[in-house]
C-alpha cells in the first residue's frame, strides 16, 4: 500500500509543511507500506500565501481538469492528480485559526479512513472526527485517491508555527502511519461530528459588519443553543443564534472570511 | 491641529482597517482638532495580504521617493507622503500575532507623542510603551509627519478579527483622540521598553530549523534570563538564551519570519 502524506496544499499553513519536511528528514520505519511525501503548492509555500490564483483544495473537480484557464492551482491539481494515481491512501495536513485541537476530517465514508480516524480518536483525548462530505465550491484533493484523511490542527495563525500544536500533530501523524503499517482495526462505534451548514458574518452589502462574539470565540465543538450570542457588530450590537442546537466548528477561521463562513454548523453522529 | 488615523498599512491586519472604518461611520466629537482617516494600502487590503510588492511600512525612505521601480508600495508611499504633509500628528494602527496587549510604539522622541503615550500607559493596565527608534530596512510611515504614535495590538492572527482585541483598541484609540483634542498633559516619568536587538530563528542555510519554545511562547514583556529555553527544533532539540537579561517583544510575529526576526530584544527605560 502506498501512503502519500501532503502538506502545503495551503501555502501559509506552516504546520503541515514542516511536518512533511520533518518526516522526510527522519523517515518513520515502516514494513508493509510505502511512504510518499508531497508539498502540494510550492509557489504558494514560497510566497507564504494560501494560494496564488485560487484555492488548490477546491480545484480537483473534473471541470477544472478540462479547464485551460492558466490558473496556477488548476495546473497544480492536474500534476497532483497524475501523481496520486499510484497512491492508495492520502493523509493531508492543514491548520486552522479556529480552536479545533486535532480534527480528523473525513470527506468520504469508506472503511479504511473511518477505521484509522476511529483508532486515533479513541486513543487521544483532543482528537475529534469531523465528517465533511459535500462541498459546493469544488472538490478537495482527497477526491482523487481511493481513501484519505485530512488532519486539521489549531488554533494557529497563518504563517506561524506553534511548537505545542506542531508536536501534537507529529504525534498523531506518526501514530497514523504506524496504524496503517500494522493494518490495525477497531470495531467500536464512536462519536463524530458532521458538517451540515454554514453561517456567515453580519454584512452590509459586501462589507463585513461584525465579528465573532467574544463569548463564542474559541468554543468549537461545544453546544450552541438558540439565543446564545454569536456576533458583535463594530458598534457593539450583539447578535444571537436563532437555529437548532448545533456544534460549531471552524469558528473565526481566517481563510473562510472570503468564503462567507463565520463558522460551520455540525451535528453529532455515531460512526 | 490635524490628526490622521491610519489603518491597513498592512492589508491583512484587519483590526486597524475596521477601527478606521468604524470611526469614519461614527465620528468622535472633537472641538479643537481636525480628524482625517486613511486606509493606507487599498490594494493589499482588497487582497487581504500584508503587501503587494514590498512592506509599505519600510517604503518611506528618501531613496524610495526617487525610485522609479514600479513597486506598488513605493507609489503608495509617494501619495501618502503628499497627503500627510498637512497632518500634524499620525496615529497608525497595526496588529501582531505576538501576545503584546496594546503596545504604543514611539519611533521618535518628540514631546507630543511621548506625552500622549504616557497618559494612555498610565491609565490602562495592559498598555505599554515601546520605543523603536532605528530601523535598518527602510523608514516607517511615521517618518513623514512631525509627530506620531503607532498602536500595535495582539495577539490576533492575520486576516482575523478578535472582538476583545478590537474593543480594547477602540477604547485606547477614542481616549487618544480625546487627549489630543483636550491638549492634556502629564509630567510624571514612566517605564517604557526600548528595542535594541533582534534574534532570528534557528536555520539550516535559508531553511527554518526550529520554532519558538512552548515555554517561551506568549511571554512578551517578561524578563528573559540566560539559560531560558527560547527555541525547539523540529526534531525536539531545545535551544537556550545566551545573552544578557532582556524583555522580548514581537515573539513569533508572523510577518517577521521573512525578516529574520523570531523576537525583538528590549531593555526597560524611563521616559
Amino acid at each position: 500500500m502506498r501512503v502519500t502524506i501532503s502538506g502545503g496544499v495551503h501555502g501559509n499553513e506552516l504546520t503541515g509543511i514542516y511536518a512533511v519536511k520533518t518526516l522526510q528528514n527522519s523517515m518513520p520505519l515502516v514494513k508493509n507500506i510505502e511512504l510518499d511525501f508531497l508539498l502540494a503548492n510550492p509557489k504558494a509555500i514560497k510566497e507564504n500565501r494560501r494560494y496564488i490564483d485560487q484555492d488548490l483544495n477546491r480545484s480537483f473537480a473534473q471541470e477544472a481538469l478540462q479547464n485551460d484557464s492558466h490558473i496556477y492551482e488548476y495546473e497544480r491539481a492536474k500534476v497532483i492528480r497524475q501523481r496520486l494515481q499510484k497512491s492508495d491512501f492520502l493523509i493531508d495536513i492543514h491548520s486552522t485559526t479556529a480552536n479545533m485541537g486535532v480534527t480528523l476530517v473525513l470527506s468520504d465514508i469508506d472503511e479504511k479512513s473511518t477505521n484509522l480516524a476511529k483508532i486515533l480518536s479513541q486513543e487521544y483525548e483532543d482528537v475529534r472526527i469531523l465528517r465533511w462530505l459535500s462541498n459546493e465550491e469544488g472538490d478537495f484533493i482527497n477526491s482523487v485517491v481511493p481513501s484519505s484523511m485530512t488532519i486539521e490542527v489549531g488554533p494557529v495563525c497563518q504563517g506561524v508555527l506553534d511548537a505545542a500544536v506542531f508536536e501534537r500533530t507529529m504525534k498523531v501523524l506518526r501514530r497514523a502511519i504506524e496504524i496503517l503499517d500494522r493494518d490495525e482495526h477497531i470495531q467500536k462505534k464512536l462519536e463524530a461530528f458532521e458538517v451540515n451548514g454554514y453561517k456567515d458574518f453580519p454584512r452590509n452589502k459586501d462589507e463585513l459588519a461584525g465579528m465573532i462574539h467574544p463569548e463564542f470565540a474559541g468554543h468549537d465543538y461545544e453546544p450552541l443553543y438558540k439565543g446564545d450570542p454569536i456576533f458583535v457588530t463594530f458598534d457593539g450590537d450583539e447578535k444571537f443564534y436563532d437555529g437548532d442546537t448545533c456544534y460549531p466548528v471552524f469558528i473565526n477561521e481566517a481563510a473562510y472570511y472570503e468564503k462567507g463562513i463565520a463558522f460551520c454548523i455540525t451535528q453529532k453522529i455515531v460512526i
